[in-house]
């Protein structure tokens, strides 16, 4: 297959807790608690930044339960306060927040997205999602996590009044003339007047556009509702995918539905999770992988379990998954992307559970070897039309962090296939 | 009256828009919309720093209208976020963000809160305010703004939320035991369990125990159920007075009420809002207040008419205050701090409206003078037992500031009456 859409690879570094290989806390040299704090954002912004990375991805999590209390991945900050830390210490570096549509208002959440965008010059993002974990609801209110289709509903009206806010006033509409006294044009400054099923806003917003006029959105649902959403108005698609062919296919459908929503497909880009476990030679990669692995226990094994929605003892390492167990499973709760990933590695590849270990990490596409085998994978999978870049999945931060721009950043520079300094001010002109 | 509560005099800077006065971003040589980025927060933080202020505490609105178009002052960014992108450039300065407990949600709020005291290094506060603009509540659906007593009993409700999930962890419950892969204690870890009138929580909050535990609490009501809040629950109380006796009667107020609550009244502190205009001599801070009046046009004027609720029709610069017609106005939907401090300054000493904006600024104690007419007056006020400092009100920002920590904290450090290095690492144990 030949590329589409043929721009250079996006690359950005996604945080969640201090790495998402389970036991990440358990290997790191750093004081156990340090991923609290300012050095620690600020660290992971700095050696983004240096590595040309286009934007750090702070995952996020309304709530914790005691599957987390072992290990300290889930459960941080809020990410938009973080990333207002990182942009001080930061200049061109991309800084992209998830947050919940589900468990926001509109009106609250543009603001704080705007904010960010002003204080970083440009370079916010936020990650549009609507929580599928059912014990956040507990934390606000009564009532239990929504179905899909009604979280899906509510966040495509989100996401307009979110737009709207953005776009309230004219780029035009602050005057700043100091001789006459004229701030602002109000004639330029509308009221959205909302009215829908779900929100009603008056606007306007309370401050004036930011730089990027409208923050950069990413979306990350694989169903139904979660590609329509992300064709109609995502400019960036995260995607959990284990197989070329399946990202290949993804990829397209995403291109076709936005085509069909009148939009350039090049304008939307489709990052798969890539978890690099990197070793000087592979058999060094995987010592990591396995001493990783032993200060994990059964956590990656459980995590799989949970993302094909089966109980962990219906798993064993040397035999295939229960494909039959897995689609009897109609009460399946969690993400469809993640459970198709890692079920379609298994049945095309003919894996056992211990290889899919290998090769889907925490749900992600994993490769466990040398930076050369890591950028072969990542060269093959932009060549083959399969992705516009990836989201960098770090097994332990900062560390692998600075492991991967410094050894693999370099060689697909190399290539010609990665920038070597920013080609924009803001994360949109970075993302082309 | 004798002293009471005898601790160091407490200084915060207060951040509204570009300055207190109406007219201050037609005074400032900066570029005119320099408020919206980093440097001009940074810079606060930098100033407020070294002059050796307790913190910057950011104001907020909800909403902008026509009469925010004349000028800057109102409707910036989301506070929280600027003070997280403050913190990296501070080391000991307090970071206090006001946020509405009518127009956010207690497990979201909590946790921006414990994020930026992660962030600062245990330097975060909360001005809890229940928003009285009736503009705002049309960007956060379509029910009118609740009358006073409805929000303060979610105020209520909505601080015990907070404060339940800031104490949810254990200090203990971190255990980060590498060797043997214990990173969390979860009995030492609880739900919170919340049900109540306006919110059902279950929690626990998402991170741990933040550096201060629980951040501090600014409450600025001044109604009988502003007090009630403030008296139980804040650790600071801002308060509009504009003569030493009402702000004696309301600072022995506050004490008698906390102390009915079981608290130490030494553990609640009072401080009146004070917007000193400065100049080298008296006279060329006059200069300064007529420059700044001339150019603010009657938005001075308006202000006043606003804050004791009649139309600026009413108010004559050369009469005094329409009495009768403020005290007939029943539907008075503004704050009754604003209203009763500037009915008293007028009343107690026969003053006209004109006299009146030399005293009351955008209605806090306001003092035009030289540095050593405005530390005398801190210096009476505190002597006085009128206060435990003050919520400095700038005119212009960020030259006025530094105007301040320059010509007036020497004079004030001189008489032993302020600091001349922090006493602590966390807010808390700054402000004694």
């Amino acid at each position: 297959m030949s590329r589409e859409g043929g721009h250079g690879l996006i690359l950005n570094a996604v945080v969640l807790g201090v790495g998402m290989h389970p036991a990440a806390w358990r290997l790191r040299d750093d004081a156990a608690f340090s991923s609290l704090g300012l050095p620690f954002y600020q660290e992971l912004g700095r050696v983004a930044e240096a590595g040309c990375l286009h934007a750090l991805f702070l995952a996020d999590t309304l709530a914790v339960g005691e599957e987390n209390f072992e290990r300290p991945n889930l459960g941080a900050m809020d990410p938009l306060m973080a990333l207002a830390a990182i942009a001080g210490v930061t200049s061109h570096l991309g800084l992209v927040a998830t947050a919940s549509t589900t468990y926001n208002d509109p009106f609250n959440l543009a603001r704080r997205v705007a904010s960010l965008d002003h204080l970083s010059g440009g370079r916010a993002g936020w990650n549009v999602v609507t929580t599928f974990v059912p014990a956040v609801a507990a934390n606000f209110g009564n009532t239990p996590l929504p179905p899909p289709e009604q979280r899906y509903a509510r966040a495509e009206e989100f996401v307009d009044v979110v737009r709207a806010l953005w776009n309230s006033w004219s780029p035009q509409a602050l005057i700043g003339d100091k001789l006459n006294g004229v701030y602002v044009d109000g004639a330029k400054v509308r009221a959205i007047d909302h009215r829908g099923e779900h929100f009603d806003v008056r606007g306007p917003a309370t401050l004036p556009p930011s730089p990027q006029g409208e923050p950069v959105l990413f979306q990350a649902g694989a169903s139904e509702a979660g590609r329509a959403l992300a064709a109609r108005t995502a400019d960036v698609v995260f995607t959990a995918q284990n197989t070329l062919a399946g990202a290949q296919a993804f990829r397209a459908d995403i291109r076709a539905r936005a085509q069909r929503f009148g939009r350039d497909p090049d304008s939307i880009k489709v990052l798969p999770g890539l978890l690099p476990i990197l070793g000087g030679t592979e058999a060094e990669a995987r010592a990591r992988k396995r001493a990783l692995d032993e200060l994990g226990g059964d956590a990656e094994l459980k995590k799989l379990a949970l993302r094909v929605g089966v109980p962990v003892s219906e798993l064993h390492l040397d035999e295939p998954l229960p494909i039959e167990l897995i689609r009897a499973n109609g009460n399946f709760k969690g993400a469809e992307g993640f459970r198709n990933a890692a079920v379609e590695l298994g049945v095309r590849e003919n894996l056992t559970v211990r290889e899919i270990l290998y090769r889907n990490g925490g749900g992600h596409l994993q490769v466990v070897g040398t930076p050369e085998q890591v950028a072969e994978k990542i060269a093959h999978w932009h060549g083959e039309a399969a992705c516009d870049g990836f989201n960098l999945m770090i097994d332990v931060l900062p560390q692998g962090l600075g492991d991967f721009t410094r050894n693999v950043v370099p060689l697909l520079q190399r290539r010609g296939l990665f920038r070597s300094e920013p080609n924009g001010t803001t994360l949109r002109s970075n993302l082309g």
